[in-house]
């Protein structure tokens, strides 16, 4: 039997055979209705003519058909034809380009701050010499992580897995609570502990607690700039300050007005690696109450430290509840883990909960499950002793193997703590110079000037250096690296 | 031998023999420095007469001591004695309380409203009936994520527990690009696929990113107070727009003046339950074009459609890259897994990214990776249609035995979607009534009074109603939980 002509032009209906037919012939029948191939009112062809046409089933038209009738795009009765519903034309969109050349979502200063400025992200892939703040994770027993999690899910509690506490895991902030009374003498209650992913979110939650747009925001310069972000972006005014060789310039500070805010990284300076002093540490509190001000301490590598002892963390020595304590489990068991915590004063840890619950209610259940096992097993206080033996003899192969005298280069400083460490350049060419030729061997080296401020008042050449992170691959791998290095620099 | 007299008093220091020793008395000797207690150049006994005083050995002493000149507190020399380190008056912290009664942070006024602003949490602790927001969570095949986990873990790839990608592993990315093209009739790339912690983070970094202080910022009242929270708190003025059986009232939406930006359900309208029409989500596309606006669709609950075919997302019908689309795992998986995502216009899937990268780096990769294998071994889309079924039976065990003629209770509507039904009541003070009894025998049910904004023109009693989650319970429980209500209404 011959297929009868059809009432409307159909005929651009391609359908591929591989995927589904019924839904292929709903879309291309709501695209043509859509933008007025279709119009309004026109009769389409009876199921049984338009499967003959397209080579397909009746059934798989009915299909279609009643998927654009249940959404409102056609109407028929019973005996009376099918036909494309009258859309009005204030409701049908006209034919527009699929997207607008400029972004209709200008209306942020925030988005418009993310667009035009680019924030390189840390590198990502298997880690390679000498990348910065990775540690030593081809160590990890994933055997025991694995055999946790499954525990963890074949029986989970039902009474976990609905919604959770904001603030995280009762069971684990008890045991981070008992870690860091343990050992960094913090006295804190579990009423405290803010669960976090990573410490970043733990920085950007006092961003946008702390931040009132315009204010001035203190921290040090250079400095992680990933926190820098995260407070411009909630408003901060940055204020930068330098580090000096016992660490956060206080007097620079106090010559900050009106400033009640500050970021830092006093156990190991990032990048620089200078531990901040007594002295300073004590100033800073005094700072802090004299301006009504807050601190945020960052204790990211805490844990790793090789000689001396570590000095009492500044919340440590806090009376009046003016420090938040940033800490992370990333640099112990792996980045990609995403969780840290936030150790708060009393007074402020209600508001830090509920913030989490509208950014996004709590973290995920078997991370923060899993985690707490593994420390009340006794796994995390022996793996962070593993941890921090490899990162000493990873140190000591780079300490070892690194070229003396390499020109325009100081000499490699004492690395006390810490994952990484800094060794100043005489110039910012020099500096671009020894870093693109270590890449072109495959060996990554990150340039001590792109953690400045960008309005720095130092000067240029004095900005220049390397830092490299000694802990991300095994000695084998750092002594390669360094032979390599020898070759790209001519040494 | 006796014990000399101590040059200092420090008889007021007891050591808990089930402690640490050597910190408990660096903490006393730190406390007593910094309070005062301990001048600057006070000679401290030696170790041999404080070991002795104290009843503990004298290498305790020592390595208190130890941690004490490390830190700065104290000084000394070889053959003359150790005393206290001067710690200039202005860097001593002087003696207050331990925390202000006032909190010093009043400086930002998120923090200000966070603190003074309660927002009742989602209900946590095993689910009962009639939860709201919770699906039939117990019917997870969690042997099968034990096992995915535990092969994860087992063998993970050191290149995927470095730093991730901020918008999500790209294996998940793909997958659910998939999902959302087969299911959901939405063409997309990847790259418009951002990772997030649950639908609230999505909601949440829109609201960051997209609301400027002070702007108005539309949303269906009553709807989804969390939702509303967010926005409020980057800034968003609230105007609350109507629902009636076709969900949204676009009229309303367009009476308020310079509003660029919309949330809403529309598939399943939180929480009244109703369908947004195809004539009103083509008039959205509409407003937004003409206002030059953008739409965040939250398509909370989409898979869960009992009768006729769903309406294509509003994701689907937009040309112009005015549509954000919230999806989540939550509601198919079970709410602590936090795992959602956001679809996004190809211009704005950059900056979410970077701002997610600012907020927490990525998700932990375990969840996503596992997620990832869930879906491309064919559980999620199994399991999809399992919940889909139970939720539906659960919905008919509700239907089935609600007691007809609750006084002052309207009848039960036709439930054709979602996990939860509304139904309107008389009064507030019968909404109370009816709730307080049924929490009094056990019974959990949401008052639709607390959906609605604080400002609303609505009156008082005709925001009443009464919210009920079908699917957090088998149908026994359902029954079981029905008798009760029975007894407790008295009918």
């Amino acid at each position: 039997m011959p297929v009868p002509p059809l009432p409307v032009d159909l005929s651009g209906i391609r359908l591929d055979p591989q995927q589904g037919l019924a839904r292929q012939l709903y879309q291309a029948l709501r695209e043509r209705i859509l933008d007025g191939r279709l119009q309004s009112r026109t009769r389409l062809p009876a199921s049984r003519d338009l499967a003959g046409l397209l080579g397909i089933s009746r059934n798989t038209v009915t299909r279609a058909f009643d998927q654009l009738y249940a959404e409102g795009y056609i109407e028929g009765r019973i005996g009376a034809g099918t036909y494309v519903a009258e859309l009005s034309a204030a409701t049908r969109p006209s034919a527009v380009p699929a997207i607008q050349a400029q972004s209709p979502a200008t209306q942020s200063a925030a988005l418009q701050l993310l667009q035009s400025h680019h924030l390189s992200p840390p590198l990502s892939g298997a880690p390679r010499a000498f990348r910065v703040g990775v540690p030593a994770f081809d160590l990890f027993p994933f055997e025991i992580w694995a055999r946790l999690s499954a525990r963890f899910w074949r029986k989970p509690s039902l009474a976990r897995l609905g919604y959770g506490d904001p603030a995280g895991d009762l069971q684990l902030r008890e045991l981070i609570a008992a870690y860091l009374r343990n050992s960094r003498g913090l006295h804190c209650d579990p009423a405290q502990i803010v669960v976090t992913s990573g410490s970043q979110q733990a920085i950007s939650l006092c961003a946008q607690l702390l931040v009132t747009p315009g204010a001035r925001v203190a921290l040090e310069n250079p400095g992680y700039r990933a926190a820098g972000h995260a407070l411009a972006i909630a408003g901060a005014q940055l204020c930068g300050v330098a580090v000096d060789d016992q660490g956060l310039d206080t007097a620079a500070l106090e010559r900050i007005e009106d400033c009640r805010l500050l970021y830092l990284t006093p156990s190991h300076q990032y990048p620089t690696g200078v531990t901040l002093s007594l002295e300073r540490r004590l100033q800073l509190l005094e700072w802090a109450q004299r301006n009504d001000g807050l601190i945020i301490e960052d204790d990211y590598d805490g844990e790793y430290r090789y000689s001396g002892t570590p000095l009492a963390p500044l919340a440590a020595l806090d009376r009046q509840g003016r420090v938040l304590y940033v800490g992370t489990f990333c640099k112990i068991a792996f980045p990609a883990l995403r969780l840290g915590y936030l150790l708060l004063p009393p007074a402020l840890a209600e508001a830090f909960a509920r913030r989490r619950a509208l950014d996004m209610r709590h973290s995920e259940i078997g991370t923060q499950a899993v985690m707490a096992e593994f420390i009340a097993a006794g796994h995390f206080q022996r793996h962070i002793r593993r941890m921090r033996s490899a990162a000493r003899s990873r140190r000591d192969a780079l300490l070892a193997g690194w070229p003396q005298n390499v020109p325009g280069c100081a000499p490699l400083p004492v690395v006390e703590a810490g994952l990484h460490l800094c060794v100043r350049v005489d110039s910012l060419a020099r500096e671009r110079q020894l870093i693109s030729a270590a890449a072109q061997v495959g060996v990554e080296i990150s340039a001590l000037s792109s953690y400045w401020l960008p309005d720095s008042s130092t000067p240029e050449d004095q900005r220049a250096g390397l830092v490299l992170g000694f802990a991300a691959v095994p000695e084998g791998q750092i002594d390669e690296a360094l032979l390599a290095l020898r070759r790209a620099w001519r040494i």
